[in-house]
């Protein structure tokens, strides 16, 4: 992975960080990775998740979900940092096994699915730190049932990934179910490359080591000028500070549209607080040229567009063709197509002085995506020192919770008297 | 449809509007609305939209693919606006004829879709209104070639949906293949309830009547007090005036996914000019609670949260349960849970004094989804002539196309040339 910083340079672009400017931020970069090295040494709360790749045992991982190698498809029911990741992997990687995600509580979804799922060669992960996440036992106790009615025994075809207490740990008590342990100190939306994230990258085949090996590729440094991961995470925080409210995240790959999902849930949540924060926007290249684009390049300039580039794909040549004017097509190929897409849209928001930054990894495989998830989350932890927040809480979901369980009568909550109180102004 | 602006209310959120300053853009709402009325009576360019469902002849279109009727799957290959108002309409309708869509130019996609799909019985329909989208041409080119090595005669199984002259326009000529029209004055993202957007729902054997049936029960009036697609418009550009410049847009239903990033394209592209226009931010309820709220919650006020809710949906119950903690969960089923998951986060931004606004849909249907389309692109026409910007076009994304042109030897442009000359600081 290597992040190129020249369209975020004020001589390109505007907001735009100047070189001097730069190495001032250098010194904060410095301090601030003191912090991060001593917490990951003491694998503090959050800063933890930086030393997954030197702590998960794949092994481990391995042989637990080993009953299961004989999976068609793997159903994770989890929701938030407990399904984002592991589905950032399987959307990226290539499997047999089909990976499906319950992390939403949609009725006809739900339905959907299980009608079209071979629940009797399916294993069903069911991931909750707390174990008492509504929606996702909510949607497991559905899951169970299906699999009940069609005859299969759930008790042989599930596993979960939780906490040392809790209803998810006293289910596996109860049905001897494989019971895998969330890591301590590392916050869902960092858990990718633990046993949340892994698990169901074993059921899928994956190679967890070579996922793992590409974090421990990842070298932080005590200069941004030295570390990919704390460039990305100094200039974002650079250009956000001078009006860059807005990060488009914009991969040029299919294979990557799920990252893009998983980049907005790491940093909105981690450092959308206190006021402060960018806002992050999925984006997809090159499909979105063709709809977001004119806003990036002609709209506020409240926007950093991320590109993420594979230096290699493989290539599918487009046939020959007499159709007039498509004889430059001829010869290429649609990697060529969406690599010149890619570095004309660059150039275009380069000729706009819109800031851009472009991320480069060698090709679409486990050790580039570990790479990529391990330095993103470096460069949110970097990002979160430089504003002086406290990067790994998220108390304004909270509320919401205890308003939810206040409706559906599970407690007294004041939180769910505030909901009948609304201001309306209804049109018709 | 109907729009609740209660939460955007300067008594309820800031940034927000008083009633006051509501009553005086009325005004104004009223004379973008004559604007609006005489654009749709004369069939100007992109008011035209407004049109369609008094224009458009479904028996025509269904004629038109009648020789398809017996498609497993119908191929979209289009980019933009040439796919993602079908793709809007495949995702939130039910079909026995799955959807595909080729959108993007990236191999591994390409690859992976053409071995999966049953090309014998596959309808390919290809949409570009110029005929010469260098992105849908070769991923017809690459199309056509599977369906030829696969024994499949592509002349039988191809439908054109393009303009009067252009390449797909000589190519269904020489072919014979069965061509239709786009229409006139309607840009490509506001073609949901054309052609464009009803040829593949068509083929997929949708209610075009009842989409289009949608559009013509929305009333435009000269009040935003009496329209409900006019308040949504006026609210959202008030908001933005006074600092929202993020539209989060956030459906409570997996089958409105693909209509966030709709929507997105939607905002984006008419607004994003002249450095202004809300940047639109797609997210899914209730999944993204787990992910974006905390920064719409306590980010910076940059931020209105847009809720679309269907009134009723189809329930699954939740099984009885003797986990602890979870009873109050018996008796009650995933609609439930997804509607009170709605009530607190709506209630918890406004806890905040976060500025949002609620539409509410009676369901998710073929008629009630025309509604919404319709709906939105009403609204998206009023907040240009608000801005008192040109809504139907995209300059930005031309200086892009001609570099890419220049990159791939399609021709002599400057703008390929500064693709060359990019600032660098590559950080490795």
């Amino acid at each position: 992975m290597n992040v190129d910083l020249g369209n975020a340079l004020s001589a390109a672009a505007s907001p735009g960080i100047s070189r001097e400017n730069l190495e001032r931020l250098d010194e904060q970069v410095a301090a601030a990775h003191e912090r991060i090295e001593a917490g990951i040494e003491s694998r503090e709360h959050g800063y933890a998740a930086l030393a997954l790749p030197e702590d998960v045992d794949t092994d481990a991982i391995e042989a637990a979900v080993e009953p299961f190698a004989d999976s068609e498809a793997v159903l994770t029911v989890g929701i938030g940092g407990s399904a984002l990741g592991a589905a950032t992997i399987a959307d990226a990687l290539e499997s047999d096994v089909e990976a499906h995600f319950l992390d939403n509580v949609d009725p006809e979804q739900v339905s959907e699915l299980l009608a079209d799922l071979p629940l009797d060669s399916t294993t069903v992960n069911v991931v909750s730190r707390s174990g008492t996440t509504a929606e996702t036992l909510a949607n497991f106790l559905v899951v169970r049932d299906a699999m009940a009615r069609a005859g299969v025994d759930w008790t042989e075809r599930t596993v979960v990934t939780t906490g040392e207490s809790g209803n998810l740990r006293d289910l596996a008590e109860t049905h001897d179910l494989p019971a895998i342990e969330v890591p301590d100190g590392v916050p869902g939306r960092f858990s990718a490359l633990s046993t949340v994230g892994l698990v169901p990258a074993a059921i899928q085949g994956l190679d967890l080591d070579a996922l793992l090996a590409g974090g421990r590729d990842v070298s932080l440094a005590g200069s941004l000028f030295e570390s990919p991961a704390y460039a990305y995470g100094a200039a974002a925080y650079a250009l956000d500070v001078r009006g860059a409210s807005v990060n488009a995240m914009l991969p040029y790959a299919e294979a990557l549209d799920t990252y893009a999902e998983w980049f907005a849930q790491l940093w909105a949540e981690s450092l959308g607080k206190d006021g402060l924060g960018q806002a992050p926007a999925r984006a997809l290249g090159a499909t979105d040229q063709h709809s977001q684009l004119q806003r990036y390049r002609a709209g506020p300039r409240d926007t950093m567009v991320t590109f993420v580039r594979p230096e290699e794909r493989p290539d599918l040549s487009i046939p020959e063709t007499d159709l007039e004017g498509l004889s430059y097509l001829s010869g290429t190929g649609l990697a060529d197509l969406i690599d010149a897409e890619f570095e004309a849209t660059e150039a275009s928001l380069a000729a706009a002085g819109r800031p851009n930054v472009r991320i480069e990894i060698d090709r679409i495989d486990a050790r580039s995506l570990g790479r990529l998830l391990y330095g993103m989350e470096a460069a949110c932890i970097l990002a979160g020192e430089l504003y002086g927040i406290d990067t790994f809480v998220q108390p304004a979901v909270e509320w919401g919770k205890r308003a939810t369980l206040g409706l559906l009568g599970g407690g007294d909550f004041e939180e769910a008297e505030a909901v009948a109180e609304k201001t309306t102004l209804v049109i018709e």
